[in-house]
């Protein structure tokens, strides 16, 4: 019986402690196949430094709680593994760790650049004469892994923006009369306009609402966008933009990148929303406001999506049946067997399949000028959205939990990475 | 039996339309006293411009939704009256609409700006012989009206702040391995740190997390700022500065007042954030991020405080029960009984007491070093974010509530404002 490693990668998000809390429960109940699990702190770095932190240690009650705690419960790293034949010395480390522990699962947690990393180590059996079992355990609030239907984390950032979005629009159009008339919301989304999409559900049939959307899939033409804003200002007196920070000008460069300087010339660092808040007042003449949700928007498990918490412990969960099942390089994937009533399981995607390839939004998910979603996108969307899946409260604040990470007893030299 | 004129004002709140909905279901309870209530169509505006909305035409079931209904359900206005002496024209109009609407309550929700347009609304009566009851109804996020505890709109801002700070930190302190080590919110506060205070409450003796807070009320010292996030990021490799918008140097000069310009030498309008972000990585080296909250903070429907929503709708229907008992030129304020558990009841402020003058922190709310709050103003602000008021939801997102706003019939010429 062999141990497992698991280990949280990239961006973080809402939902990924619900897919940590999937393997480790489900490991939990096939002790029979899995020893203990051992999580990576700081993602493959802890594997490649022996910083192991022993999850047998914690309680059921505070594994429960990590499906409704946001952030890496382990921490997270940004660190791609090399190919096998460019850095050797990495996976002869990564064995010699593996070995040292027991370890023979091996389940990462994260998006395109971890899959890549899983598909690797899943490499060791072939390659270097390890046993070991990958699976990657899909997560990013992009949306851009191919073959599964949506990615966790996702759906929870979508729902986010869509009620910030309601709730802004709802604010500018009460301060329109005399202030403010146009609000920017720059969204995260630096080559896939997905979580900008989102922006667009605010508005339906029966909540008539304008919302302008700037994907990163569509050229920034600023006379078209400035008509736009300024017809929705003369039907409704307001509009909502809703900015993707990847958004481009026609010749590729990001419209956030103005070379912005303070007053001593120094370099700044600015957002693509005031960007576009400045082409507005200067093009129209109208008053605004903007905001970056940042962190926040992938942050905010207190307005999670339920679809998506389901999503995120199903495929955590799935990943352990998996691995016990011996399937190597392969990944949990979500597949939607009908959009209404929503219907959902969980098919199984190879990892070569998944890794290095980004998936964009179809054009047919945009309208034709470039600045809304199509009804196509909404039946899409709709149920990564639904439900709400509130956390606990103590004293006004969500009762999100903080692990022990005990650390397991290192056996070997120390490896510097 | 009189009818009566309500109206909101200024920046709107999560909860002003709590307040609405305590206005107008306690003056339906009292329909042998008061007849119908008139909502000014943008504030004060509508009232100047005969531009009434007949609440009478609104079902029992939309006016309870105003409860869960952030924004303001009539239009607000930025628009202060001048004095009775400066603009008598102005307050003449104001009777000719009355009086052809037969209106002798007037309700103003909002902040202070608002107060003193109520209070000179409420002098109608002594100085130009039109018999008028005039109360205001408290409002405003910035929570710097004197005299009641609180301010209904704040206790949700500090609940979405404290919260949106939670969550941020734990999704910085995820990353802080190998990407970003600061995360940096800019909350709304052009003069009092209230908002950034509730950023505070993250932390606790239970949750120890690195929030350095930046208060309007401290003059910025960029060589202490940056020693303590050098501290902190040093003790616990990550931390959160929550940054007042209206942070000031020794000089009292705005800090995002920049003088951005972009590559073209156009004037570029940032916000506070990635000023702080710039300073912490030239002086630090450090990497970051930031957000803006902007709009989504005030309008956070989603995430009200309990107490606060209650505070709102108390504060709508003590005054019509003011209003009704003959009490001119007042406003129902909120009084603290106790902390812990907490109470509280309401009390009544003359008008006079209130209008122009603003509340800030206490200086024994922010600790010695400029940067944190004190237990006693965790005491203060505790209560204010207890309990979730969560807004009913349907495919998705929030079921807030749009009126018909049906128009008064004018009766009388055009007037221009």
């Amino acid at each position: 019986m062999k141990n497992a490693f698991y280990a949280q990668s990239g961006g973080v998000t809402a939902v990924i402690n619900a897919s940590a809390c999937g393997v480790i429960e489900t490991a939990r109940k096939h002790k029979d196949r899995i020893g203990k699990v051992y999580a990576g702190r700081n993602g493959i770095i802890g594997a490649l430094t022996e910083e192991l932190i022993d999850t047998s240690k914690e309680s059921a009650a505070a594994i429960a709680a990590l499906r409704h705690t946001p952030s890496g419960a382990f921490g997270s790293c940004r660190y791609k593994l090399k190919g096998i034949e460019e850095h050797k010395a990495q996976y002869e480390r990564l064995i010699e760790v593996f070995k040292a522990h027991d370890i023979g699962y091996f389940f990462y947690n994260g998006g395109g650049d971890s899959a890549d990393t899983c598909l690797k180590v899943s490499q060791l059996s072939e390659k270097m004469g390890y046993p070991i079992v990958a699976v990657h355990v899909p997560k990013t609030v992009d949306n851009d892994l191919p073959i599964t239907d949506n990615c966790p984390g996702f759906g929870s950032v979508a729902k986010y923006i869509a009620v910030s979005t309601l709730e802004a629009t709802f604010d500018v159009a009460s301060m329109a009369k005399t202030s403010t008339k146009v609000f920017v919301l720059e969204v995260m989304g630096r080559h896939a306009g997905w979580i900008a999409a989102a922006g667009g559900m605010a508005a339906s049939k029966e909540m008539d609402l304008p919302i302008v959307i700037l994907f990163p899939e569509i050229a920034f033409d600023k006379a078209k966008f400035l008509a736009k804003v300024d017809a929705m200002v003369k039907k409704y007196g307001y509009c909502t933009a809703v900015v993707s920070e990847g958004v481009k000008d026609a010749d590729g460069k990001f419209l956030s990148d103005q070379g912005l300087r303070d007053a001593f010339g120094h370099a700044q660092l600015g957002g693509v929303a005031p960007v576009i808040a400045n082409i507005v007042k200067e093009g129209l003449g109208l008053k605004y406001h903007w905001g970056v949700a940042d962190y926040l928007q992938r942050a905010a498990r207190h307005i999670a999506s339920k679809t998506d918490v389901a999503h995120a412990y199903a495929t955590g969960k799935a990943a352990v049946e998996l691995a016990i099942k011996g399937r190597n390089s392969v990944m949990p994937a979500i597949k939607r067997v009908s959009d209404k009533p929503y219907k959902w399981k969980i098919e199984v995607a190879e990892l070569k399949n998944v890794a290095n390839k980004e998936k964009f939004m179809p054009r047919d998910f945009i309208t034709a000028d470039g600045f809304g979603i199509t009804e196509k996108c909404r039946r899409y969307l709709a149920p990564l959205i639904l439900g709400e899946d509130y956390p606990p409260y103590k004293n006004g604040l969500p009762r999100y939990v903080r692990l022990k990470n005990v650390a397991v007893k290192k056996k070997l030299a120390e490896f510097n990475i």
